[in-house]
């Protein structure tokens, strides 16, 4: 692809986002961030010139992706001249038509993973949502996200948001069971990497059964002995027994619903 | 080893813990289920004699492993005569004294896994919790679960009821989380697939850092535009709301309190 990239942002997505990009021979003209260490962090690691000013931001670009947090973004894309070139952001919750009055070529481009700036992660498989304001835009961003992953879909701003949501059940919710779960082990003096192996096997066994039907434990048994125990001994801790009544019960009532 | 087992049971624990240890060279003498077609089954894969009635056990057997239903293992129990025989079972919740009316050496050997009948799991990485009424007993423990484990742990009951209360947050309420996270994509003409790779990464993460430390979404963040727009997208669905509400509650109340 001989289109030429300027990186608006210099996050954790923005990051690994522009390394990878890079690193299979995508042009990347510029970074801009507003904090220098992280503009010219990533500027070094992708090989390219960066600006911290955005009226600074090059004119060069075919593509500029804006990757900053949802509340800045209004900010930024105010303050920058694209010059009818395809404007598009990563954001989940983010309607495409918040880019209609900054150029007249604008899409979204939102791989569905979390990222860190120092964890590597693999590409191919990231889901890449494209949506864009006509088919040839379309159609460049599907190159685009193409050349770093095997996974690229077409998804309406609507489906969008409704992933988003989706994903904050399936991952945020997901990682604070987790900080529940090492609490009540510490707290017994054992340590956290006991529970990884049973982990890494429910996340793994959702790939073969739905969830619906790999769901296990004394809730969708209905099993009140162990309800009733486990609630004894979360009696001190009723933000935490809450938790656990207001699941057990939800678990309890899908599998009624749906037999 | 040249100690023989019975396994009594023969559900989804039972079952891969009895092909295990066959393939890895124990000797099964036999299998109790209530159930014809369960002790036929696996007395088939394993190559050993079944049983149906609890009386019917064999006497020759050096450790019985009890793998039952946490409310049939009182009647069961009653119905064999141990002859002072090693007994366990490989419940999270039961104690260890709760075998100590029926012979007069016990112990617990408790895989912390989840298992199905039909999907192999790869032993090797599985907490074996041991717990017995002496050191003896330990040992045998210790050395039979290091047969088909290499992380085997000396575990109380006490610290064992906490680990199955953590394992519920940590895998049953998980699971449950993967089930509306499914719903709502599904409701939007997307397929579940979708959100694969990111609860991958989200279970792989915490092998490098603490769930806490990991916690991403607009919870931590107190992103309250996203959290709201969520909420009304939840409107119509009480029951969701009212899990998005009270896990975005506990993940900000978390991260206020250990900053």
């Amino acid at each position: 692809m001989d289109k030429k990239l300027a990186i608006i942002g210099a996050g954790n997505l923005a990051t690994r986002l522009s390394i990878e990009l890079h690193n299979q021979g995508i042009e990347i003209l510029q970074v801009y961030s507003r904090s220098v260490t992280s503009a010219l962090t990533l500027a070094k690691l992708i090989g390219c010139t960066y600006v911290t000013q955005p009226d600074m931001i090059t004119s060069e670009a075919d593509i500029y992706i804006v990757s900053v947090s949802d509340h800045a973004i209004g900010y930024l894309l105010c303050n920058v001249n694209f010059n009818h070139k395809l404007v598009v952001h990563t954001a989940g919750s983010i309607s495409i038509d918040e880019l209609k009055n900054y150029s007249s070529n604008y899409g979204v481009l939102y791989p569905l993973q979390t990222f860190s700036k120092y964890r590597e992660v693999n590409f191919l498989n990231i889901p890449f949502c494209i949506e864009a304001n006509n088919r040839e835009n379309e159609q460049i961003l599907v190159d685009l996200a193409s050349i770093i992953s095997n996974d690229v879909r077409l998804i309406t701003s609507e489906q969008r948001k409704q992933l988003h949501l989706a994903a904050v059940f399936a991952s945020n919710f997901v990682n604070h069971m987790y900080t529940l779960a090492s609490d009540i082990i510490q707290k017994s003096e054992m340590s956290f990497d006991i529970l990884i192996p049973l982990i890494e096997e429910v996340a793994s066994k959702i790939k073969e059964i739905s969830p619906l039907k790999a769901q296990t434990g004394p809730a969708v048994r209905n099993d009140k002995n162990i309800i009733n125990e486990h609630l004894e001994m979360l009696e001190m801790e009723s933000k935490l027994k809450d938790i656990y009544i207001i699941l057990s019960e939800s678990i309890y009532r899908y599998h009624s619903e749906k037999k």
